[in-house]
Parts: C-alpha cells; sequence; structure tokens
C-alpha cells in the first residue's frame, strides 16, 4: 500500500463530499423546517423531520443508479420525499408556495466551524472541488451561504448520476484531466470512501460524529484503510500541508 | 425592450466569456510560443505565432458544432491545431514533451488589469459563472492563475459542445435552474452576445479593442442593442452595482 506522504505528494485534487462532511445539513434544515411549520402553528421536532427527510434520499436516488429511471436533480428528489414525508408529521396543509420555500433549505446549510478555512488552506496546494449527490445550482448555493471556496462543483450533475455510481468518480477526474491516483476523496462517509477506493482514488476519512445527532451509529470510524483519518478539514490540511 | 436597470434587477447570474474577455490570451500565448521555439534555437514571432493557433479555432470546432465530430475538449483541438501550425513557423523539430508544454500555455493566461477585482465586487450580488469553449480543467488553472473567482464553471463540458451553439448556454442555465432572463452574458465578442440575445439572455458588451494586439479590426464597437456596453469588468461592476 502506498504510505501517506506518497499519496499526498502525487494528489493534485480534493474532491469533498459535502452533505455532512463539510455543511451540518441537520440543524441547518431542522431549523428551516420548524419555521415554515410555525407559520401553520405546527409545533415540529425540526430535527427528527431533517433526519426523516434525508431517510428518503438513498431510497430515491436508488432506481436512478440502478438504470431503471432517468437522472434528475437532488432538488427534484428532495422535493418528492417532502411531498411524501409531510403527512407523517401534520403537515399536510403546507401550500405549494411553502414546500418551494422549504425545499430550499436544502440551499442554505451552514458549514462545521473548521469547513470555511480547511478549504481555503488546501486550496492553496490543490483543486478543491465538491463531489455531492447534489445538483450544481444548489451546491452554488450552499457555497455561497458556508463561503466554500471551491476551484470547480462536479458531482452528479456532470455524471447525471448519483453517488457511489462509479462514473460520478471517474466522470469528476476526466473534466480536470486527472488519474484517479492523483485525486483523493474526502468523506465523512465509509460507502462513499470504499467506492473511491476500489477505483484507485485516494481517501480522507472525516470524523463528524454528530452529523446524524447525538444518537449517531453509523460512520463513527472509519472502516477500511484510508490514507488519512482526520477530525476537521482543518486537521486535514494539517496533515497534508502543515501549517502554511 | 427591457430597461437596462430592468434587466439589471432580473439578473441573478452573470456567464462570462473568457477568451479576451477576462483574459489576455495573445501575450500570454506568445510569450509561452517564444520561450519553447528559444529552446530549439528558433526566433519565433510570437504574437503572430498566437493568433495562428487562435485562428485555427473556429474551424476546429465547426465540424463539432455541425454534429459532423463527437465532442472533445479544447485542450484536445489545441493539441490538433498546433501540430498542424508548427511547419509554418519551422519548429516541426519539437519533441513531444515540449508540445504538451506549450499546449498547455492556454492554462497559464493573465488576467485584463480590471478582471479579478471586476468578478470579485460582481460575485458579492451575483453568480459569477466561466462560459467558455475552454474544457473545465483548462478553466480551473486559469482561474487559479488569474485569481478568478467563479462560484462555478460551466461552458463547453457541461453541453458537450461549443458557443454559440445554444446548448451552451440553455444548459448553463439549467444546471444553475434559472431561465435565461434571469443570466447574463459578458462577452468581448458580438457572435457569442448575439446569440445569446436570440435565446432570451442578458447582454454585456466589454470592449477589448486590444485582444488581437494593434492590428485589431472585429469587435471593437457593439453591433447590436446589448443591454450593457463596457469598457473593463470594473466599468460593468460599477453599472450594475455600483461602488458596493
Amino acid at each position: 500500500m502506498a504510505t501517506a506522504a506518497g499519496v499526498a505528494g502525487e494528489t493534485r485534487a480534493l474532491f469533498f463530499d459535502v452533505f455532512g462532511t463539510v455543511v451540518d445539513w441537520r440543524s441547518s434544515v431542522a431549523e428551516a423546517a420548524e419555521a415554515v411549520a410555525s407559520e401553520i402553528d405546527v409545533a415540529l421536532d425540526g430535527a427528527a423531520f431533517a433526519s426523516r427527510w434525508r431517510l428518503f434520499y438513498q431510497t430515491a436516488m436508488a432506481p436512478i443508479r440502478d438504470g431503471e429511471r432517468a437522472y434528475v436533480s437532488l432538488d427534484a428528489l428532495h422535493r418528492e420525499n417532502l411531498d411524501a414525508i409531510l403527512p407523517e408529521f401534520g403537515l399536510d396543509a403546507l401550500e405549494e408556495e411553502a414546500r418551494k420555500r422549504l425545499n430550499l433549505a436544502w440551499h442554505r446549510l451552514k458549514g462545521w466551524p473548521d469547513s470555511a478555512e480547511g478549504i481555503r488552506r488546501l486550496k492553496k496546494h490543490y483543486i478543491t472541488a465538491a463531489l455531492s449527490n447534489g445538483n450544481t445550482a444548489l451546491m452554488v448555493d450552499v457555497a455561497r451561504y458556508a463561503e466554500l471556496d471551491w476551484d470547480a462543483i462536479l458531482g452528479a450533475d456532470p455524471a447525471k448520476q448519483f453517488k457511489p455510481h462509479p462514473s460520478v468518480y471517474l466522470t469528476a477526474a476526466s473534466w480536470l484531466d486527472l488519474e484517479p491516483q492523483q485525486c483523493m476523496i474526502v468523506a465523512a462517509h465509509n460507502h462513499d470512501l470504499k467506492a473511491a477506493t476500489g477505483l484507485g482514488f485516494g481517501t480522507a476519512f472525516i470524523r463528524r460524529p454528530s452529523e446524524y445527532g447525538l444518537e449517531q451509529q453509523s460512520d463513527l470510524h472509519p472502516e477500511a484503510e484510508y490514507d488519512f483519518v482526520c477530525e476537521s478539514l482543518t486537521d486535514l490540511a494539517e496533515q497534508l500541508v502543515g501549517n502554511s
């Protein structure tokens, strides 16, 4: 296996998973959902709502990954899933305008405290790109909101497919004219990193133990031999390039 | 016709042509070509070489626009055109490594003096995106070199097509989930702006009277009624958002 220093030396681009790895989707969406619910006098458990909404995410992408449905944006899937879960939370009465507005909660996600600084430092030495299942419109808004200084937004739209489908990783590398071993996937999720490892990409696991709140059970630890294991994006910067 | 103030108010994203509008490709490529030629003791007129190389650009894209050839990146077209013109300049002897290196001159283009600041100011108020025929790898390198602070790099790769083919403009708008009238094309070339106007995009003409050197004959003046006519990107910022 390549040494971490060897991997760092060969790396030209860092591809970041965004939801959970870079931004705290759960508290941001929870807050927005509680605000919208209060407009129709529903007292909502925003965190439970956000987790439930997110849970439908993998299910919704599966038919697209399996080739049974044509690619649609994550914004579109979010909206379908929103309509599906509203009745469970007593929110059937939400009107179209409020549903549209709530769906845009995914465009205004707070970065983890280390994210903006970590990316800024890493960008001095590497191409930094978002590699998310979020569509470009969503990712542009999140980047502006959370001050994420990307060189490029790659991911679902270029491949018209969702991670962990191999084409998402491979299309991103090819659009930058790089080989997989010149690119490192930075993610808080084992399934993302395992898919990337199998394709020859470098890997950095970022611990985000509260992504799903205090009851989080998954992705607390790396489940494979990744090149780097980090506590934050600033920690990744320190491990890769020191304090420069 | 909409007033300029009305167009500015509706605009959410600015799409920038890059070669000539934002960066001075001619002097940058001329300098790189002279340096490479000197390695094999050829005294090259770099400006003439750059102009000749660029001249082949429209010709090379035509079969792709016409559907007679599958999309390939501008890097690939630049390389084909480079190989085609080297004999004219006594540079047949350039080896493969030097040709590859010279082709990358298009990745290191100087911004016009107003470009980085103009984009930085405009980004506070609008989504700023590159909308170039250059491929993503090329555009990322140019943005890093010339310090262009894009929210997104759109253009040829997303559409797998070249401007002024309508799909390049329309794909960019659709990836940002915007209508054409919410997007403004910023360009120094009439053919680019005329294509965009026909699709419903806003338009800003930037005068770049020395893009082709002192003998420049074309694109010295706007040839249609554009929404804005500007002397620079900082002038565009002043016209759109004042000094904020």
